[in-house]
């Protein structure tokens, strides 16, 4: 079955304590949706701008993403600069161009709207409901956000997270967002705020899921060199839900082993800049470390 | 068969957020002998001045911990305060008054010569040695550490390494230790300075085993309320090295699940001022914290 990815499609400048990469495609539904086709069809919705390089439009055909829902506005893509700090934990952003995604308004193509699988990734709140109001009767619906939208769009977040079945974000953002520095009591508090499942990620450290069945505590691939870790919380969604699709049936019967795959394919994303790793991967890779997962956590 | 567990044995007097604490039992080797005394016999050494409080003796002895190796001097027992930041991760020591530990020269009983599992508990690695020295043919050693002795007993510590089947530190010593951010490279270096196990503590986030066998990577008990986290990384060495001297045999085999059952142990501890908690804890609190932490990592 097909996933819907609704997020940013951006250029990325990442400069990290190594090295410089200019305006490398990013973006959370880049990311997200690179992911997710390793395992499942995927349609995508974004805005670029004319000055995006035909390159990456290829990259994404060769990952056989619908592109239907890709807009190509007058003016520039989104373009986002950041720094890593030493210990690539910490990152900070030095520049935001908006570009065309300030004028975005997602429509979705007539054969998108049935998908069974959404993924609302990182984008404003405001976008993530409009491309849920013009869906028909999703069968699992995953939001992912940023801190940003806690800092200045909380009313409509806490009204999308009404709205989705599974919430995920990060241990930072999970703090902010419920004023408390434990995890568990977090988990709990943003239940309340309306999702089933409620995923914190933990970066190095994995992440944990909480649902009706208690808590899944998730390990990350480990890694002995880290490049660039943008992307790799969008490349965890995408590769969760795509996943998810690719099995179908019962959501609650796969999360799990999806979460599982989410990792695998985020810790190639962490393996180069932007997402010169994660499409040098092919199925396989993912499947591989999967398994090495598997005995890593056994007992 | 029986554990030796030498290491502090101190007064804590810990301030957290919320409350102050003076004089608690505290200090490595009474947090690790009375975690370890859940799942084997305990052979404590150990030094103690003549203010330490006789129901702290009588506390070890409702434990069935030996006390033939724990010598009372005249002077005044090691005492400790410190205190923890808002988010129980962070402490700082406020004062350090080593009393009778300063010329502390442990000399073990003949019966304690033969114990097959050791826990160097956290001590000035010279003691760790001074105890090593005096064993006939150990099964398994166990050697852990604190940043202290990184600083200013660096080369007693590099020849302790060498003489241990497993060392334990934590991420931020392992770090300091081998001038690395990355976990996995901080692993392999450890073991090039001789111990074939190595296992990397995280606090909340778990830890980590390195060995013949390649990771384990162990969660951490969820909690929702952690009061004093203070000796929980001496009560998972010690519920690791119990658990070991329970089963016998294979050490290989039995260690993830040792490891667990070090964690399950911790979690007790961190959830109580002191040992206040985990005197209050049965075997059979701990079975259902790895039956648990079982159903939490499956998928």
């Amino acid at each position: 079955m097909s996933v819907l990815v609704v997020g940013t499609t951006a250029l990325d400048s990442i400069k990290t304590p190594k090295a410089e990469n200019p305006r490398l495609l990013g973006g959370s539904a880049s990311h997200a949706a690179v992911a997710a086709s390793f395992f499942a069809p995927v349609k995508l919705v974004g805005i670029v701008g004319k000055d995006f390089p035909k390159r990456y439009i290829e990259l994404y055909r060769r990952h056989k993403i619908d592109l239907a829902g890709l807009q190509i506005a007058e003016g520039k893509t989104f373009h986002w600069s950041g720094e890593y700090e030493v210990n690539m934990n910490n990152r900070r952003t030095l520049t935001t161009e908006l570009g065309v995604i300030e004028t975005f308004t997602p429509h979705l193509p007539e054969a998108y709207k049935s998908s069974p699988y959404v993924l609302l990734a990182n984008i404003a709140p405001a976008l993530q409901h409009h491309v849920l109001d013009q869906m028909r009767k999703p069968k699992f619906v995953v939001a992912d956000t940023m801190d940003l939208w806690l800092n200045i769009a909380l009313p409509d977040l806490l009204r999308l997270v009404k709205r989705v079945d599974a919430f995920v974000l990060n241990d930072s953002e999970a703090r902010m967002l419920t004023d408390d520095d434990n995890t568990v009591r977090s988990l709990k508090k943003i239940h309340k705020l309306g999702p089933k499942y409620v995923i914190i990620k933990k970066g190095e450290h994995g992440s944990i899921l909480s649902g009706p069945n208690g808590f899944f505590v998730a390990p990350a691939f480990p890694l002995d060199k880290v490049v660039d870790p943008t992307g790799a919380g969008d490349s965890f969604v995408g590769g969760l839900l795509g996943y998810l699709a690719s099995k179908g049936g019962d959501v609650e019967k796969h999360l799990r082993r999806a979460i599982i795959h989410g990792s695998a394919t985020a810790s190639f994303c962490c393996e180069g800049f932007g997402l010169s790793r994660t499409t040098k991967t092919v199925a396989k890779d993912i499947a591989e470390r999967v398994t090495a997962l598997e005995k890593m956590i056994k007992f």
